[in-house]
């Protein structure tokens, strides 16, 4: 098992494109700044849609802007298609992620396009990266979504999301990335889909795990990835975004927690989980009303907690 | 990995034990009669304990007796000492469990014993359950509470433990079970502590882990715990008994998120899963104002969600 983990924080795009508020541009940066100075290397920091359609992530271009001034932090973006992609280019953000549904079903109802025309979308954008001036290429990758399961097709069959990785990284993507979308996921499933991916695409192609916490299994499902040799975890401040005691939640896995848990494992994350824990006030304090989750915020560190070793 | 569990629904003792208000008698019985019909095979319904200190076990006599006429069920009582392992014994359990704390800091505060007090306890038990006639003899085991941490000494020495378990093996109990009392454990601590009491009081005779969920990763360590050979897990019906999003919140693992977890990995439980839901009308009802938890029962089951094949 690894001794070192990434952990991807997507609050700001996952988590607040869930939450009918819009934070203000202030105090995403504060949180952002905050997060960064905690030790979380990675933030997806934002969504380049268009406005109307997440009033929340319409200052992006901003916010990678502010974020690419903190040193030391990976900035990424999630991007829908091509358009998005040139928007996120334009203000350098070093790491882009597409999402591409294997549930046909949903992509079509998502983003209105079949595989074949995500495919070509993906090719595009790859083409355009590969056009970018040498370092200031940013890193694609592919988010294989619903890969668990879908709400609308339900089990989504193995082989397809194999073919559809396979497809991903012929069309020119650095990466693919696991995600459970629908919070279906188990701890089985992760090990043998894990595995299969690895097995198609290379397993250092196969790094990274995007796990809700829908029906309390998120952080077992992290513990089949990491034996696995998964490395990259996303997850999202206070699981923020999902409500995960309410019909239909569909929360990130709580950073918090995950920090916890690798850290009393032994597994370096270089994340502080005491100025972790302080940077709640800031995302509470944005967003009255709303509620901000986690098991180890509430109950406290366990006395004589000692973090992994550097 | 093992394609079978047991799992042990400790609601009836662990659960309403921490809850203020007494759930009537005939609410227990219909809470322990709708459990075994959707399929739990074994339940610790409450604990021979003076009335005076708990009195939600005030019944617990009345309740075994119920208990024992359920066919298939075994039927488990918690004894803190010798005087509640004869009034066990006189109405017949199927399996007794004594906490046996391996902080000592612990069992002196809580049972006023050191460890020298208890492991002479633990032989005087064992030596009234030899003096049974065949037929009779409870299966007598061992919890090694506190063994993942303790709030007052914080962690507690691994070897310590072991030494322990060793001694209350040759003290005469049958099995050691190890608990995480305060919810300190992590899956890599699991693995650990599992494989070094296995190796030495036999690998037959560690099976059982009892997990809370207080800082989130109850389930995570079933992941560790499944992969070291345990066949038992305790858990409560609606997370009973500690509040998971207060502080010192100390409640169980939930057992339908456990089922749901299980089956969707292919391990059979024997439960039926949507009958086991509907068991937290019962609870729910016999405890207006208590919270009842569970991540599957507010999201529901994955569409296409299939049970394990037995």
């Amino acid at each position: 098992m690894t001794l070192s983990v990434t952990i991807s924080e997507v609050g700001p795009r996952d988590g607040l494109q869930s939450v009918d508020r819009v934070m203000p541009t202030e105090a995403k940066k504060a949180w952002i700044k905050a997060e960064a100075e905690a030790g979380v290397s990675e933030i997806e920091v934002g969504s380049f849609v268009p406005p109307s359609l997440l009033p929340q992530m319409a200052d992006t271009a901003e916010i990678v802007a502010f974020a690419k001034t903190i040193e030391g932090l990976d900035v990424v973006a999630l991007i829908p298609n091509l358009r998005g992609a040139e928007n996120a280019i334009k203000v350098g953000v070093d790491k882009m992620s597409i999402p591409f549904s294997m549930s046909e079903t949903h992509s079509v109802k998502n983003v209105r396009k079949d595989h074949p025309a995500m495919l070509a979308e993906i090719r595009a954008i790859a083409e355009l990266v590969a056009e970018q001036p040498e370092g200031q290429r940013p890193h694609f990758e592919v988010g294989l979504s619903t890969a668990f399961g879908c709400t609308i097709e339900g089990p989504v069959a193995e082989d397809q999301i194999v073919r559809l990785a396979e497809a991903a990284m012929e069309a020119g993507v650095a990466e693919c990335g696991l995600s459970d979308t629908t919070g279906y996921a188990n701890p089985a499933q992760v090990t043998r889909l894990v595995r299969k991916v690895k097995a198609a695409i290379g397993s250092d192609n196969l790094n990274t795990l995007h796990l809700h916490n829908t029906r309390g299994l998120g952080l077992a499902n992290v513990i089949a990835g990491l034996e696995e040799g998964i490395t990259t975890f996303d997850a999202s401040l206070g699981g923020l975004g999902g409500c995960p005691f309410a019909p239909g939640a569909s929360g990130n896995i709580v950073t918090e927690d995950l920090v916890f848990m690798l850290e009393a494992m032994g597994i370096h994350t270089g994340i502080d989980l005491e100025k972790l824990l302080k940077v709640r006030d800031i995302v509470a304090g944005a967003l009255p009303g709303e509620p901000i989750y986690g098991f180890t915020p509430d109950a406290g560190l366990p006395l004589g907690f000692e973090r992994a070793a550097a």
